[in-house]
């Protein structure tokens, strides 16, 4: 098999303000992301052979794309993974350009979530054998946390001051972010003294619930080259789909996720990555809980197992400070989490940061970046690992 | 572009029994699937470096094929598109092995109806902006058997009889099918006189609720031959998804759907097929409804426009007597329509017909084979067509 290095390109994104969006539906906001990629990219409608629709709840078909689009009889596909569905609609995208099966394609993400209450889609999924977890979010990844602190012999007040200060650090960003929906520094006291949402995580470590939508066009190099557009290439796509129940098993350690390193393996073999703290620039990750965040810092390779915390404790992945910014545009810490849209509204990150656009955030160096996924449940995620880089 | 001729091969198929399979859940029905296909391919689970999962409302993501097949930590990506659903899955997965990513993929596809009532998924779906339609599905396509026969010009009990022979051909196709929901052979007289579910269209024009899974696994053609197993060609793949929504528009003319004429057309022109009619051998195509099927005959190109009538009554599409046998295993008509496996269920019949393993089915030339879908609602439909043939 070989991978799919270098051989897609992405010519044009758009992200919408992501947020309370009582003003708008799920259609509008593909709409409002669509146009900004279309204008980025310098194309139309008509330009697009094929789109890829990611979203959990919002949409069961790729029909409505094609109605917020008015793209007639083209190939839309729907794809829904989890918390990696938007990513997994752009791998999907990027398979049937590097196929040579379409020219121009268009990746899209969207989810409303304020509108179906505060849970986002916890309550609405249709009737399956996949009975909802007993143990909601919050919930399991405390059991992480508490493991963590447990296994590394942390004591309680020193970790939730880690933990504070991976969220310090996401709110600082994120205060810079336009389209962000959370807008606001905070304090490390504050995030100390907010309310307990599932112990030992309080409301300060938890993701937002928001709306947004965010998408990506995409081509092969040699066509962006000849149309002369700016872009970034596609490095590396790896995801990894686990198959048990962990919260049923006994031995399952909550200090690693498997999947994450599975789909970063991959990702990290296509795109030639060996060493990632060193090669990588920056990563936008899947901080749906602090601790989420802290544990990706092992298993993506950024720290060695049980030293994440030294390493934010020096400011390591803080933007300015550190040498590798983790979520430098706040991450779903302070742009919620629409399921949908999550892992192209980091793709929208990484490709601003890479072409030099990303205003009051703009990361001195940024060659290679990379985002990340994580969704499901303990045992049974789906994570996702993309890389890109600058053309040479 | 280039289109998928010859780039992908099918090596092994399995389909479960469908009908009311009260005793076994969506899991056991991908398990009993893709087991069979395993053995079909020679090969093993370890073997399966990606795959796709097809369903409707049975699951979410691509988690439970994780689970109930025991692959751990490989890409699943989960696909819905309405009636197309596993079609797009096996679609997205020969671009992934076209483009080289992987050498072995797994598609497969799953519903459980019988569970969530007689309707089936429709009133199961999250809450969203997709309004669930006034006019159901029996209902839509009614409204395209009056506007057809009006449109032709012709009589109700002749518009009746041309149906009930689409009935009559599937029903005895499907008789001989050990796997198939509804074994039994029915004459024009039942249907004419079967109870009225949306007029003109009575219980014998339309399909059934069931409960199925079918599945294929893909390699590359070259990998196929230096396993030495028996496969098929993929030939064509088009898929169609339109953005109006037809029942609102006064001048929708329900006696043509345009997403099936894009499929095909797309199909077709990565096939090298320029006359349908003398060039395929074998269809399988959606009859949800009997006027369905009617109208596939022309939107494919089998028979002109208006005359497909004429194709029916010389028996042109039936098995044994005609140039072009259509749905040889029983269609929707006998399968039902599990939604998510029935694009896989239609593939695994042209795969054994041209592997010449079809048995009391089996029809004497076939080299050229297709399938065909159309799910969603009139103007909005997700149309898809594959086309498939034999080494040479």
């Amino acid at each position: 098999m070989e991978g799919i290095k270098d051989r897609v390109a992405i010519i044009g994104m758009g992200c919408t303000k992501f947020g309370e969006r009582w003003d708008v539906d799920g259609l509008d906001l593909l709409v409002e992301a669509c146009y900004e990629a279309y204008e980025d990219a310098g194309i139309g409608p008509n330009d697009i052979q094929a789109a890829w629709l990611g979203t959990v709840g919002s949409f069961s078909t790729g029909q409505p794309l094609a109605q917020a689009l008015k793209l007639n009889y083209i190939p839309i596909t729907r794809v829904e993974n989890a918390c990696a569905t938007a990513t997994d609609a752009f791998r999907n995208a990027c398979y049937a350009v590097a196929a040579g099966i379409y020219d121009i394609a268009l990746a899209a993400g969207v989810e409303k979530l304020k509108d179906s209450g505060f849970t986002g889609l916890a309550l609405a999924r249709p009737p399956s054998t996949e009975v909802e977890p007993a143990v909601p979010p919050p919930a399991q990844f405390a059991f992480a946390a508490t493991r963590y602190f447990h296994h590394y012999g942390i004591p309680y007040e020193e970790g939730k001051r880690i933990l504070a200060q991976i969220a310090v650090k996401n709110h600082h960003n994120g205060a810079l972010h336009p389209k962000a929906h959370l807008r606001r520094e905070i304090t490390v006291e504050q995030a100390l003294k907010a309310p307990m949402i599932a112990w030992p995580l309080g409301l300060f470590d938890c993701c937002g619930v928001s709306d947004g939508a965010a998408a990506a066009i995409i081509t092969r190099p040699d066509i962006a080259r000849s149309m002369g557009r700016d872009h970034i290439l596609v490095k590396g796509l790896g995801v990894a789909v686990g198959g048990m129940q962990g919260l049923l098993l006994d031995d399952y350690d909550f200090v690693h996720f498997p999947e994450n390193l599975a789909a970063a393996q991959r990702a990290y073999e296509e795109s030639g990555i060996r060493n990632p703290r060193q090669e990588i620039d920056l990563a936008e990750v899947h901080d749906c809980f602090t601790i989420t965040e802290l544990i990706i810092y092992e298993d993506l390779g950024f720290s060695p197992r049980g030293k994440a915390r030294e390493d934010v404790e020096a400011g390591s992945f803080t933007v300015g400070e550190g040498d590798l910014p983790v979520n430098p545009d706040g991450g779903l810490k302070c742009f919620g989490h629409p399921i949908g849209a999550s892992g192209l509204r980091m793709i929208y990150e990484v490709y601003n940061q890479l072409l030099g656009r990303a205003g009051p955030r703009q990361l001195k160096k940024a060659d290679i970046g990379i985002t990340h996924n994580l969704g499901g449940r303990p045992g049974s995620f789906t994570a996702s690992v993309a890389v890109f880089g600058r053309p040479s």
